[in-house]
């Protein structure tokens, strides 16, 4: 029956191409205030759309922050309930002059879709969309209750995410969650189950002085807090590309030898891997890049700023230096850990004369691990093995989606991520783009996915 | 003589202030295009000025960069001549949030003036304009002839000053340079008998990846632009303050046992010089702060960025990092093989993967000595005995008047700095401010300046 709505929405790609290009045009950046207008017009597009195909009770949730937009389908009493999962923010362009077309106007080009949020998570979310619009039109109905929430916040960690749980508890009550975010990795066929938590840090050093100084009058004489600052951040690695910060890899965050061999499995074809971006090859020592990538924590530096920074030259000496900082998480270590090793290595290792600060907590996920006998991942194998007629692996994704680990505290339930995003896409950087070909294949995908759950859900019940 | 124009200045001392209110309320700022309305006006200020205290052929110099103003009084044929110079460019006043007053509206608090420029420059100009003005209505002319000379490089290098002064050599002959730039450090009564050099760079950091990348993505397995950055930068120090730089600091630069000796007698108070702008003690071991300022070579980060420093977050892994560096350089070591030893020592410490690039030169200018028996010494000598009625000690200030070595370059003649800010002044931070008691100072020692350099010369000619 799932074949039935793949081939109708086959017959609308130009309408499915032409409905992202307006959602892309939403300039929906979360990070930055400025945006507000794109924000509101990217939950007006969802409010409009999702009208439009036939779901009911469509409402906006606040949490205090940016608002997630919501509606359901409540027609099959008794069944179970799916929540689709989807954000409508993206990350900001910057830096603009890196983008070779409009960041917010959808660009096609050689079977590619680009802009930013073609791929995250817009052109996924258009896949989720679609295939609900072709089933309720094929169909008339869905084989479960149905929920979907779009998110405002993915992109800033989702910060009022939980207080959204918590105030619209009877409205998010469900049984599993299927995430359009989230992509393919370079495996293929695969199922994702589990990410790397993620936690954020701004970090701030100081120095004594009142003010910057000119560095001719005190040039030689005291601190300069873009040195300080260097040399503090420098010390949190070592040469080998090691996280020097102790803590920061206990043995219960140490990759069990069972989980290598699963990593090994995949294949990784790392050559082919620093090609695909240009990159060379760096990190933690004895491990290989797809371990460093699904089973090691990271601390990367995002951002970094201090002293004067525009046009031409300015002699001063900073007294004060700042740096934007993420942590990539893995079962075994907790966002609090994590952070409390960083900061602890932050003010140990600040210089006599120096203040460190660091930013209160926002945002932070722990690592997540999805069972193999969810319904979930027997469905998508399922799936994935009709579809591609081949035995799908199972990966972990080395970024973050903090709403699995958050629905699964506040809700109970398990998420499983099923977006179609690939590492060409580029996301987050200039460029982002979209593969024609990913939407196609996804509309094959998650028609069946909704088809196999609900046969799941009914063998379970009868 | 002096003695009536200082007293005829005196009387003046609200139209001085309100003169330099004036000046300051042109938002010179020579490093960023945005303002150059603001240089035009400061020109143009100064164009009217000269005029008005009756000195001829008021005209513009064009270097290609920002064009200096000059104007001169050539009346006393067979006579030498005196360039009088100051600069009508200031420092980009950032960061804004600091300022406790509009940057370009001067305010009086407590004695003093606030404002960007209020000291460095146009407070001294403003000391060396009225001078002028008022020695030319109480005398009718100078025992000598005159030049003034207002740059608008100052602040970013006088890149242009070398060509202004091979175009108009012919205007610009002279004897001697009265500088209204630099300052008195605290000490006084005090003679500038050099200062250090300095020379500018720009240092990029790439990685080889071709974008920035997702840090879920990527996070662990490759290059972080701001991790091989913060490290580059940090190998340029030592933790005790030293510049670990091969070759920065060789034999010919080192200060030798007089210098030292010199310097000593100053008798600086460190704890004061600390408790003035709140700074701790930092810099090359086995030398004392004045040493460190004064007869030392400082490599210093003056700015610093590199990735995402927008508002909320961005989990970019950069693939480029940025800083500017200036180097204060001491007799024995030039701008070019400071710069050579720091490129060095960047690309041999660059890691495998990255790639480090450096700016062209611009702008260098190496450090400066003017000789004990320079009429110009031999002047100030006598004017601070007879005002201050102690001996004047010799100080090298740690700063830099990239005109001095280039007019020595360029025109083959000596240069005496003669302003009078003070440390307290903050100048090149927010709050910059000049004391009203420093014009009072300014008035009785210029005008005495001018009649001894008078006398020194008629002397020598006779």
């Amino acid at each position: 029956m799932s074949d039935r709505v793949t081939d109708l929405l086959s017959t609308r790609m130009d309408a499915i191409v032409s409905r992202l290009s307006d959602y892309v045009a939403c300039q929906s950046v979360s990070a930055d205030p400025a945006f507000e207008p794109g924000m509101e017009s990217a939950r007006q597009f969802l409010e409009t759309r999702l009208a439009e195909i036939g779901l009911d009770n469509v409402q906006r949730l606040d949490g205090g922050g940016h608002p997630a937009v919501y509606a359901d389908w409540l027609h099959a009493p008794g069944k179970p309930t799916l929540i689709v999962y989807g954000h409508y923010d993206v990350q900001p362009p910057d830096p603009l002059d890196e983008w070779q077309t409009e960041p917010f106007t959808l660009t096609e080009k050689d079977g590619r879709l680009y802009g930013r949020g073609a791929s995250d998570n817009k052109g996924s979310s258009t896949i989720a969309l679609e295939s609900l619009a072709g089933y309720l039109e094929v169909e008339g109905g869905f084989p479960f209750n149905l929920r979907c929430l779009f998110e405002g916040e993915e992109e800033v960690g989702a910060a009022t995410l939980p207080v959204i749980f918590e105030r619209y508890r009877d409205l998010l009550r469900g049984d599993l969650v299927l995430s359009a975010d989230g992509g393919r990795n370079g495996f293929w066929p695969a199922i994702n189950v589990g990410c790397r938590g993620v936690t954020a840090l701004e970090v701030t050093l100081k120095t004594s002085a009142v003010r910057d100084l000119h560095s001719g009058r005190y040039g030689g004489v005291t601190r300069n807090a873009l040195h300080d600052m260097t040399a503090l951040l420098a010390s949190l690695h070592d040469d080998e590309g090691r996280v020097s910060v102790g803590g920061f890899l206990p043995d219960a965050a140490l990759p069990t030898e069972e989980a290598r061999r699963h990593v090994a499995e995949l294949g990784l074809d790392e050559d082919e891997l620093f090609a695909s971006f240009g990159g060379t090859p760096h990190g933690w020592p004895g491990y290989s890049a797809i371990e460093r990538l699904m089973l090691l924590p990271t601390l990367e530096i995002n951002g970094m700023w201090g002293g004067y920074i525009g046009p031409g030259g300015k002699t001063v000496i900073p007294n004060a230096a700042h740096a934007k900082v993420t942590l990539r998480l893995v079962p075994g270590l907790s966002p609090a850990d994590a952070r409390k090793a960083v900061v602890d290595h932050l003010q140990a290792h600040a210089p006599e004369g120096t203040t460190v600060s660091v930013s209160a907590e926002s945002g932070g996920a722990p690592a997540y691990n999805l069972g193999e006998d969810s319904p979930l991942v027997i469905a998508a194998d399922r799936v994935l093995r009709e579809v591609t007629g081949e035995t799908p692996v199972r990966v972990r994704s080395g970024g973050t989606s903090p709403i699995t680990a958050t629905i699964r505290e506040k809700l109970g339930i398990d998420t499983l991520m099923f977006g179609f995003s690939l590492p060409a896409d580029g996301v987050h950087a200039p460029n982002e783009s979209y593969a024609i070909q990913s939407i196609r294949e996804g509309i094959v995908c998650w028609p069946k996915m909704l088809t196999e759950l609900g046969r799941i859900w009914d063998a379970k019940t009868n």
